[in-house]
């Protein structure tokens, strides 16, 4: 199992659960998992380009749309604690990026997953290379996902 | 990998997809797949025991929280199509069951899953075994998922 | 106040509600409540013009983004029966339209609504003039909405 | 109109918007706006009985069901900046209590509504008279909300 090396801290973005995720069993319904774990990804490219993926796609011209997502839910999340939701590229692909998030509320994991995106020219479904900036920054936080062979 | 046997078709759900769910790429955000796929499983539940997991947890007493999902985004969905996903049961555990879920826009297949929930007793995190009216079930739909061996 | 006219029955939009849905307080999440009657009223649309706002948009060149809504809620809504939104168009003027949404369940009237859209060209904000086709699909369903004076 | 008077300044939420938010028009989907307003409020009540409507429910044993919102669409909202939205008591009736909302972008008023509430018991729809904490506050912050005739 991946463990985050001393290089650095995984990135972290706290999220604010309230009644509105909640279902009738007073816990974030399931489907609200994914979408938390995709906002801290999107926060992670805010802190590390500059913005999310609506610069990305509007500003700088290329996207990273999705092609697997998989979830462990360990415990379930509620209001009663942030969210803080760790995010950390664990594989650098030609053409794709891993991302490993964990969501922990008050240090207990509440779910892990892993997210594989690939590198598009905005507006197309056209595959392409990594932006250089891209493997810039994986390889400044963590030099072992470039290096990683890709999940898909 | 599993086959739909010709003991019976799988359960379809039919989506309508709409302006409400797309993003700025013009297709269905990421983060709705998950909605549309638990949605069919719990139209699934509806077909099948009468109520969805709202009935099940006030009626019924017990609940199928999830503790895994995975998900392959094959080609993007739009609302040009309805979304149809089928929802088929691979393997029933003693308290846990596994849906695999596909949604097909015009015959393409748009994405594939796999869901495991555990039973739990109504308004606890306590696991209970699978309820013998849904082994009934899904012994009548696929009798190779009451052998298989469960994921999780 | 609108009453519906016998020219013609209210076109009427049917709803699943189902425990994603709802909140701990057992029934629908306040901020579902306007998504269902979007959901209604991009219905309407596809019914009369051949398509929602995705291909309003993409399609016919033209847009109607929302400049007002108001909703009373009447009674709460569950999963125990299917929501029936019913939406009525009140008023067109020169450069826009007034929908009149109202969501029953069971035949009890759970919230009433009004929505008003502008016309724009598609891809700005620039207003512009109800089409042509709009205006025919009006006069044919509520003539009095063509006079009424909207409200906006 | 309604002027926040020289006694306090607005509580002001902020709201990161995001991608996830916006459909293909590029601006956040009309039916976000009623949930980024409703957030703010939550963030309202967190703010100042120290939870959300969660704890307010499962806690404090009363609740706040909506039964009326009107909310008037000035500028879109996008991902270019975070949403500021401030929250203001401007009526507490015996019963109910009424928040008037409005969304900033960049200094520019993106929207604006009025959401009444109703205090109830936990659990049920009887409505109860407003919490003498919730008087006390509401007097601290708008004396004048106390003075006014509920719109409802």
């Amino acid at each position: 199992m991946w463990r985050p090396t001393e290089v650095a801290d995984p990135f972290s973005h706290e999220i604010r659960v309230t009644w509105a995720d909640c279902d009738p069993a007073f816990i974030a319904y399931t489907g609200r998992i994914p979408y938390f774990a995709l906002d801290a990804i999107n926060a992670w490219w805010e802190e590390h380009i500059g913005g999310g993926w609506y610069q990305m796609e509007l500003d700088l011209g290329w996207g990273t749309p999705f092609v697997h997502m998989s979830l462990d839910f360990r415990a379930p999340v509620t209001p009663r604690h942030r969210l803080n939701c760790t995010v950390w590229p664990v594989a650098l692909g030609q053409k794709s990026i891993t991302f490993e998030v964990k969501g922990y509320q008050n240090e207990i994991l509440c779910f892990e997953g892993r997210f594989v995106s690939v590198f598009i020219t905005a507006g197309s479904l056209d595959t392409r290379t990594a932006p250089d900036s891209v493997q810039t920054i994986v390889a400044g936080i963590n030099p072992e996902a470039c290096a990683a062979k890709p999940e898909k």
